[in-house]
């Protein structure tokens, strides 16, 4: 049954989670100011897909059930569900301006559907069986994911047997009759305290010595021995201000989390791997290629930088200058151009041996790296169209004081039509974007998240068919090509 | 009937075209050293349309008759069909490592079923049945068309009718009950002289004072009146000399032309468009939608560069220095990053009234933004990897020479299991594509065909929703969007 | 008499500042845990030039007194004083890693020197004498001055005198024997609440109409009627935190603050230009080409970053990777280039009629257009290098509890040898210089202080001698230059 | 005694030299067409130094001998040589729109006269006495001087001592009471036709087993057993056609050749190192230090460049276009930036031991590493500006024809009051510096000249203070530094 965002936020109350901010253990995580706007992303998802101008993007048939579910539950069953799933990412990114989070666990989802059923193939097991049992479960209940990948790592010369700490990794340090019990961390996690399940992967490929950390598997957030740790964003201390001027966007926002597992026990039915090492490898780059994809949502956050930085020029009088023009010109192409990526890779998708799509893995990762690169360039864009006044605004308790209040609604107005205070939040969200809590999610996650750029180059050189290209070469020239 | 490369220059020696070059009238254009190159890339979409490992790509299935054309002459019946296009255009250029001049009649040819049906759906004219009836008659003959758009357009800041030589832009100086007379010219003609037809669109969108500006038509290449006027490309003598090493791709080239139509005669059984103003921006921008996709192409010039560089560096012996690996994966990025804007506008584009799918326009512009872009930093990361060697190496003839070949032999060797001329065969590519003839068509040609970077930007301004993105924005900082 | 830090500190407490934060009126601005910071970057300036190593850079000869003085107060003598200049903006900003403010007072007492004299050659008026008396005094106690120009502008497409509020630009609202009153606000006021004087100049060229609005003088700056409302940055409020780490920079920041003159009166002997329009421009293009200079500084900031960035990549157990080599290499390649232009316009200075240096202004105009780019990708590359981590770090209070603490240190150490803690220092500070409160000096600022990149566009276009070059063009392919 | 272009060109006659080109041995150098630009290009340096006007820059005050001599055969008696040498670059390049090849020989001499003098400083030798005698010959009869670096170096990954064949670098193969016997090649010599002399230098650090292959010489031009053999160049053959416009520059132009010493013999006089490989390093880090300052002559093909294209966009009508006025800017601000480099490595210069001038040695790699990027994006704006016409234009001939000579100036007619001949001359100098003979010089050698990019970034790498960077990053994030 599909959920508005009401029970979504309902549904998350009921949840027991352990989670740690500011050195304080969270009683009541969906109230708590600075993590509530990122609920409210969340919580988008839900609510948008009932709408009837999102729901062709925003929902699918599920192809297990037959059933309309939200489309972050679904399995590409064609390009067609690829290019919506992109176009969904740019819907989202730009009806919240922000890391929505929810894309991590349908990555995740889709990936294990193609690995479970490879390692079936080779080894007789029932993965893919119980697989899309707990994936029956999701759609059912249409629940968040967190798509868990990205372990600590520790020293990164080495590989997860021989570091100092075995746990740097995540492994699998006991196996019972009923299951097994893991322990190790997961880093970087975006939107965890938000979802009701957290899917773990393995983070790198792996060889027979590391068959321990081959571990796939799926646990409610509130699983026993599950603690999160809130990262802290910039400007997050805002949220806990009385005003809401200053926080630039006033709804939507986004988290990151350490989450530690201690010795967690994981029944059988909602293991995906196990040992199985040489699948570690195909199921990190299937991920990372439906989620190099996902960034789509990039350009749609950069609809609304742009939609701001075109406000922000309008609010001061600067619209029809040629070079302001020309900029919003360049900031509309760079989005695009991250776009085209996404639609491409979705568009020459093709279909893996359990059915499920895929996309074209090597225009996936010329998406990502655009994304690694753009919206620092767009950023920088609209910080030059915003002007300096982005950075030395007084803040609004200064606007509502009654002694500086009138010094600063005289002397900020831009365009004599526009109230001051429209001009201060306006600029507070290009802050916000491209300095602020988005910034996070907009430029440093844009960077790594999904891999960092050198990961996209390692791929891009795998992927390239160099040898085709040699060929071409030395026939033009006269080059015997043997 | 399908052509093959003989039977297509068999029908080129049969055209009694009045051709110029170097102030001289060329008698046998097939045979000219200089032109001949330009021939064999045509040629070659015809060979390689009848070979099977291409004929997915190269053929298609013609609407008016259902039989199987080559795809240059047929009308997009689907996104697959603009994909397709797509593909076959960086297919081409990596086969041929140069412009193969055939795309622009194909594009011409899919504006007209447009903008033909529009007209007669707002005027009950038979601008459509005739147009079809022309298009039966060249994918029946498979024929290479020009497609002619660009006039000379004299001082840029005046309208056609303003102009002091009214000649400027190709214009109707009369009118018969068998056809019209029209007199103007097409300049940068990219493979005129080996066209069968030559199909004239406007160049720009027009007023009611330039009403006899607007006009289109498809003439016999050798039709009475037309004279072409060679253009020349930077390294084109190096045709004229015994020696094939030094022209780097042996086999193919492209070239433009002036076209001048001195009071030329078209019966009305060819005309398209008569006096219909108002769409002539229509044309205009269909016609150039579908050409900025075609852009493709480059991807496929790029290939091939890439893959002269891999070689290059490899008989440098240079090819696993990390700086190396890492310029050849820039330059697969950016060359995919080109490719991605011409399958996003393909995969998203929709059908118009007439059944023609026509491309996503924004981002039909978005890709060839890139294209006058990328191939440059593409280009000269190529010269990077290739070396000073590239700009600084003897002749052939020295090569060849007794005295001094020996020297340029023991001299000029890299790797020691690669022989020099190899390595020289390699450059002179290199010198090819980033200075000699196929850099107009990979480099400048990028810039300026399909209408200069600035026509992009005009069009993307045009094509943003920014009303959609000011919303967004204000919505999220709290901004009542009235 | 020159000060140390304390003396400095000390004579500020002694000023009577009408300052607000937040809405309130801060009673112990030195103190202030928001504003202190900035006040010992300021100190900073003081301090160094006591230390032997420093001070060839920041002493110079005063050319009133022979007296050594703090270059912050000197006025160019030659091209090695500019040059010096330079090299102490850049060692000011890699010891403070932020803006230090008081190069803002240096180059609005130079661009005086000049005005002031060009003024009574023309005018035969006593300002330099005037100017000179002012600047012994500013000289002989070591003070600390803003330079303030840039008027908050209302609407910018009208002049001074347009503005439906004639108070959008400074003005003199009165005049009296002893001097004049004047009213209006500064925008951006770097340092402004650190500083004893506050210099005051036109903002833009100006008519004959806009008289009024030729105004500087100097002022101190706790005259009466004189009201700070101090900017907001990014990150402010974790300088209100009880750790010290997620700061970043421990010791040093900056500020702006608009900065409001209600009818304030100025004696004549502080009043430097008085209704010569024709003369602000002059002033203003000679303070921002002193000031485009002074964005050396920022190639200072930058050492601090590259050294974060490279100490992060050590602490990530990275450092070795090729790729970060390489973007170690580009960062410093980016910051060199932006201290190649502040030199480069220093020692092609020249000697005013005053007998002032000033810069070369087409080279001073350059450097900053590269100041508004380079630091973008500087940052880009550093978080790039920093790893993601930077943005999902949890708080110090986390790493300080009890119950999280040891999770946090297990889990975030990256290279064995360095404790987590250090690590978590190192990201903090790229975090403060790419996202946080530096960031608005690293960033925007170099963005818009000393004037927007367009400003800088138009200087270059007006200073660029564009017939000589189309003049030597025409020679060389035999054009008649006429 | 200094010489006048005349004087230069009948010195050149007298010479016997050696030179293949297209496989034939050419008798008379001086006159033959595509060689005799680049004569005139040297000769400028000459008649240029006698006009009052230049003389400033392009002469000098021997130190040897306090006479008035040309400055290419100056040794830098302190830092305002250096920004002179800049400048005069500068200049020479803008005169000619081309590599006017003597700086080469004036940067080996420099370098050289430091490093004699360290060696003898060392091992008690006489290098620098004899230097210094050699150097009083060529300063008093104004001579021009090939440094000759560049060996083939055959595989790249093996010391000169380990090649398979023992000549891919020079090397002495004999020595006799009077002098050496050498053998060996070099590569790239660009002017080495036009030059009095050739001075020899090693590519390379080297130890003790390539002993052999540490050795400095210089030799007449016309010495026996030197063979030059000519490299080719983009577009070379337009110089045999009979017309002149499609030249582009019609005067001068630039060469490089493959220079081969078969057993050549040296006396002692004139040999400057001779086995003393631990000094082989420091030669070529000198010279390369030198010549990449000299890359400011790019600033001045740029400034053609620049000044070309907005001559064309004139012709064109465009130049009030906000775009076109806005590229022209990038154009300037990139081309000064490249100044820029090359006057702040020069300003901050400091003396070596022998009592030369050496500019800072990080500067330099900087300014050569910006030169390896900005001339491709100037060529790429000039090719935007220029419009498609650049490279479709007809020949010279066409122009002449009686038959088409009318349709071309009919239709190629831009600007009504510029002549299309004069619209095509600058066209086709477009085409010269971007594409053809030009663009060897302008892009290619701006690339490879004076060492790749990569070794510019291992020097960048080499010569940063990476620990001061760390030690202030440290030290404001609270660090301990150790």
């Amino acid at each position: 049954m599909r959920m508005n965002a009401k029970q979504y936020e309902e549904s998350l109350r009921k949840l027991n989670l352990n989670v740690y901010m500011f050195g304080e253990k969270i009683e009541n995580v969906v109230d708590n100011p600075i993590i509530r706007p990122s609920m409210n992303a969340v919580a988008a998802t839900y609510e948008f897909s009932l709408m009837p101008e999102y729901e062709d993007l925003l929902t699918a048939t599920s192809h297990l059930t037959g059933k309309t579910i939200n489309r972050f539950c679904h399995i590409h069953q064609n390009t067609e569900d690829l290019v919506k799933k992109t176009k969904m990412g740019r819907l989202m990114g730009s009806l919240t301006g922000c890391c929505f989070q929810r894309c991590v666990g349908m990555d995740a989802i889709n990936a294990l559907s193609m690995t479970t059923y490879d390692i079936d193939a080779k080894y007789d097991t029932q993965y893919y069986e119980r697989f899309n049992k707990y994936l029956g479960y999701v759609q059912e209940n249409d629940l968040t994911c967190d798509g868990a990948m990205t372990d600590p790592k520790g020293d990164r010369s080495l590989p997860p047997h021989k570091q100092s700490d075995p746990d740097m990794f995540m492994h699998m340090v006991d196996q019972t009759p009923d299951g097994i019990i893991v322990r190790g961390a997961k880093a970087h996690q975006t939107g965890a305290v938000n979802s009701h399940e957290i899917i773990v992967m393995p983070t790198i490929s792996m060889r027979e010595q590391d068959a321990d950390y081959a571990i796939s598997f799926a646990l409610p957030s509130d699983a026993d021995g599950i603690t999160y740790i809130m990262g802290r964003q910039s400007c997050d201390a805002r949220k806990l201000e009385s005003g809401q001027l200053d926080r630039g966007n006033r709804i939507y926002g986004g988290h990151e989390a350490l989450v530690v597992f201690d010795n967690v026990f994981v029944p059988w039915d909602r293991v995906f791997m196990c040992r199985e090492y040489e699948f570690a490898g195909q199921l990190v780059e299937q991920f990372a290629s439906y989620h190099r994809q996902s960034y789509a949502c990039k350009a749609g956050v950069g609809d609304v930088l742009i939609g701001a930085a075109q406000v922000a020029a309008e609010y001061n009088g600067a619209q029809k200058a040629s070079h302001i023009k020309d900029k919003i010109i360049e900031m509309n192409h760079l989005n695009e151009t991250l776009f085209c990526g996404s639609v491409a890779c979705a568009a020459l998708g093709h279909k893996e041996p359990s059915g499920t799509y895929l996309v074209d893995t090597l225009l996936a990762n010329v998406c990502k790296q655009n994304v690694t690169r753009f919206p620092y360039e767009i950023a920088r864009l609209a910080q030059d169209i915003a002007g300096g006044l982005m950075v030395t605004l007084p803040s609004e308790a200064d606007l509502r004081s009654k002694e500086v209040g009138p010094l600063v609604e005289k002397y900020l107005k831009g365009n004599a039509d526009v109230p001051t205070e429209d001009r201060m939040k306006i600029l507070r969200l290009i802050e916000n974007l491209t300095l602020g809590t988005a910034a996070v999610g907009y430029l440093t996650e844009s960077m790594h998240g999904a891999g960092s750029p050198q990961a996209q180059r390692i791929m891009i050189a795998r992927q390239t068919n160099m040898e085709a290209k040699k060929k071409v070469a030395k026939k033009l020239c006269g080059i015997d090509p043997e």
